[in-house]
């Protein structure tokens, strides 16, 4: 069986192993106060172009979600996100075991757009009875989303600028942020999103890491205590080091891009082979999550080769399927894939 | 100005405030454990044929709620409610607050089916990843609806059913549950929503208490440690007694009944004055909310004379509007509305 | 049977109910937005020469310091209380369910002192792991505290410094206020407590109402988006005036003090009869709540005539017990309970 | 620097990385469905005679005890602790960010004895307003305690007796385990506390993994839904097979014991060394780590070459630090310290 179920299927990139194993032994202060945290934050301001930014390593994504939700939020306060985003629908109700409701607003492709967020607002504070209802008072988005779409600059900075002019932080769920940056139909650079966002994180997990994700927070006023609520959350890694090291390691030389273009390549010679079936895709994605629509005879033709994860159904006879490509996947296994949707399908 | 915006406008029956005049100086034990309290909890289990039940006195409809969904629910699991729903839109997110998420099913008349229910269910228990999601563990429905609308004793009975396959507690929020009780189009009695619900409550605030809900739960495995949850949630009124005063006053001689009858067939009247105007309404109810669709120089027509809400505008030039009767609307004051109605619309 | 278990046992104090009465089936609007609170709010703002302060009438005291305390503190901080405060130990853990710890002092008599606060932050702010710990982040204090003794006006304001430089807010729990500031050895005004304190509250429960706490926040601070905080605890009463009328009632003529007073007396001609047995008390209380040490003999010697609280067991076959008088208590009743305790102890 | 301030300054027993190495590329599903995990938790419920055991990965301590600790209590619900327990005073507030009051007894060793819970209970359980307090609900203690003391087996199971006879849970906190289990004063095995415990974990942080605990439920009661908790606190990590690997290694072949006595033999050399210089100690320690009472001249005749945490000033000139060993612990750098202990105090 190959594969293509989800982009955390294997381990770390072999650098990041290599240099787990060379510093094994050394002896360094606990909970990210080692010297390779320092490294890798003062990388990471550097290739955002924020030398203010602070910069936190956290585990996995929930859980960096609850934490800068949790530390943002007043009790009476929610956050706007599309229906689709990841702390609306796959999170276990962290955010509201946190005290908050997400605020979810209907989006088709997984974007929200300046307007919704305006409007939401608006709704909220024309209403009387205002405090009868939970206050808008962040902005969560995801880039790419859920569904591998992409935020333009100019929609991100149109989105920004809506945040500003009603004073909702912007935050950034980069789970998969290297793969965004690394599409062809990208014009976000990341000093750009840190210029919008307030505070946003930089995935590892997917993109070569055992596991890591790294926070940016450019707004001074959402620096105060970070720590305090990293460790409230049981985020604040024993061992720091060992994120700062895989982080040191991916903004070193490139590597965080360079191993997600691959990815993205992959992806898109996927896409190209089953577009060439005629096979129509659920979302738009140029990055390195692929959506076609296959009907079951289609799916079952794979099925014993190749793992995806279903998406949805949508009731006609046809399906819709998640074919994910990493930063591990195998030119040869992508090629095989290929090969078999144009010999089989 | 003649008030019809809510149905909170008044004081209190004045058979109550008779009763808490002659008591008003005797001592008794607080919180709840005094005689009157007693008596009162005696007639209500009477009234709902369950000398097994437990019933409580709470302060205020949001707090039940809050203290009843939290006394049920672990920190996984959410209440499923129609997306109009008071606990989802007006409670300032009192029950993210206690930790859970509202699962908000799409309903355009403020009703839950007991299809819904079960595809909510389904949904969640064939999803692979199930442990992602918030799990789907308990239902609040309200009676009537926030809407006017009301649940039939078949659609109740049906639900029910649903709720006792999947293993979810069934709660009713009777804020204005007088008012459904004494509908024309109501086939429910108490004894068959005690029946049907594992726990509910009877409003009391807006059926002549000057506050006041009474909780009943009818599920032996919800009764335990319920005082614990009310104290927690600051509804454990010191003076307990004012609520089982409150309480024994509506459940004697059928009072409750009686003036919600009152109000009902007053508002009917208005519903029907607007309707013999070729006037049409938005949700159709048949209890003491009504919800007409006005013109612009319709509900201009009326505002100088009568206060009334306003529910939304069609964006069409029309405006849903909301008059409510109560125990205290008298019947001159419905009069002089109908006679306007027909006189200036 | 007499009771002086508590000082919660009667209804409200006549010109209440009158004021009740009188206003009975007026319309006024929901939520404390009505004439009567409007009036109230002027009246206390009058009264701590405030004119600037936020006014909030709540129903009960474990809700009030619900909501001023979760208005305040972000998830990682934590409320400084005497280990004998009503939040540490009466409120069945409402902080706690709120998301924040209870940081409780010893204290022997009720008291926190401005050293024993300095030092929690000092402790505090000299650990390197401080972010492992919960941060202190506001003061509770209650005067009278739980056992009667009282704040001088130098601890108030000593204590207020203290909470200045270190940047906590600083809350006074006023559950008994009118019985504090009534008291012969009180040297401390509303208008005092106004300035030391960020935010307090003023009893109406135990003082004359059916029930009601009004809060004063005096920091612009801490006013913002209040009434969510209210709204999301159920502590935002439909009909708000009630709370209006009672307040306003309290602050006409003086009542609020008059009464308290007149409790006050009582309670002290309690304490000189106890004290003329050579009966010593557990606490040095000058309000309305006594503490005697009985002996079994004498416990029983008075309890077959009248109730009172047991507060605790010296395990020498001592035992302390509480008698509570308030605006309720009759001179006929306390002096009764006086010959009582000269006649048979 | 020679450091033994804590025990996780360095990366993972080598066979630990060795194994990840060598798994690296492979392709296994995520969330701890991978057979590495499958295996590892077979090795755990051998190695515990429990055959029926849940096991669950989870990534930090902290975490771990927020999961548990929020799977079994309601909100009304505390926890028992020792007042030095971690969950108390080192978790930055997390078990009240969950909504629940750590119950903490006084504690001269870091234990807590049958008697104190018992006690416990039964205050609460004979006060007639016990709904106004917290309910003690379940028992948490560390083995070792974060003193390094430690239970033995008769006193475990006295507690777990008192535990079953007032329904209370009984956790164990072993984020220290293998410790306590390597230690010479040790007469409880694995089994043993699987027998005692209803639920517990075995710490892999601070012996040898790079991180990682392992939950064993034995309970069947609390096993339900245990996966959702984890999920919604975060700490499901999405390589899962990272914990099973690590996991895997520490329980073949006896490492995991292996490992922690060779620890425990070093902190016990350090032992001998200061007692042989007349120097005592804080707690009486007989795990990995030691807690001497040094005056400032031998504490900075130290400082230079080795760190150690300071853990509390005597205030007569004297000050408590602890040194830690751990399996990463060179027989080497322990000599060395015992000879300057010799040498230089």
């Amino acid at each position: 069986m190959i594969r293509f179920e989800n982009d955390y299927l294997e381990g770390a990139h072999p650098d990041i192993l290599k240099r787990l194993l060379d510093t094994n032994l050394e002896q360094t202060a606990g909970y990210g106060a080692d010297p390779y945290c320092e490294h890798a934050r003062s990388l990471i301001r550097g290739a955002c172009r924020r030398p203010d930014a602070d910069v936190h390593f956290l585990i996995g994504g929930t859980q960096t979600n609850a934490v800068v939700i949790s530390s943002i939020l007043r009790p009476h306060q929610g956050v706007i996100c599309a229906s689709t985003g990841h702390i609306n629908v796959h999170e276990s109700g962290a955010v509201e075991a946190g005290g908050h409701k997400v605020l979810a607003l209907p989006s088709a492709d997984g974007k929200l757009t300046a307007g919704d967020i305006a409007a939401c607002c608006e709704r909220h504070y024309q209403d009387g009875d205002r405090e009868h209802m939970v206050q808008p008072a962040m902005v969560y988005l995801s880039q790419p989303t859920e569904n591998g779409t992409l935020y333009s600059a100019a929609e991100l900075s149109d989105i920004s600028a809506v945040c500003r002019r009603y004073g909702l932080p912007l935050y950034l769920d980069g789970a998969r942020l290297s793969y965004g940056l690394a599409s062809p139909r990208n014009d976000l650079s990341l000093s750009q999103i840190a210029s919008c966002c307030d505070v946003f994180y930089i995935g590892g997990t997917k993109t070569g890491a055992l596991f890591g994700e790294a926070v940016v927070i450019t707004n001074p006023a959402l620096k105060r205590d970070f720590r305090y609520l990293i460790k409230q959350h049981g985020a604040l890694l024993a061992k720091g080091r060992l994120l700062g090291l895989q982080f040191e390691t991916l903004f070193t030389g490139d590597l965080y891009l360079k191993i997600a273009g691959d990815a993205v390549r992959l992806a898109l010679d996927i896409r190209r082979a089953f577009a060439e079936k005629g096979i129509s895709f659920y979302y738009d994605s140029y990055t390195n999550q692929q959506f076609p629509i296959l009907r079951r005879e289609q799916l079952l033709a794979l099925s014993d080769t190749y793992s995806f994860s279903p998406w949805c159904d949508l009731g006609d006879g046809r399906y819709v399927v998640r074919f994910c490509t990493s930063w591990a996947t195998t030119a040869q296994n992508a090629e095989r894939l290929c090969e078999d949707i144009r010999g089989r399908l």
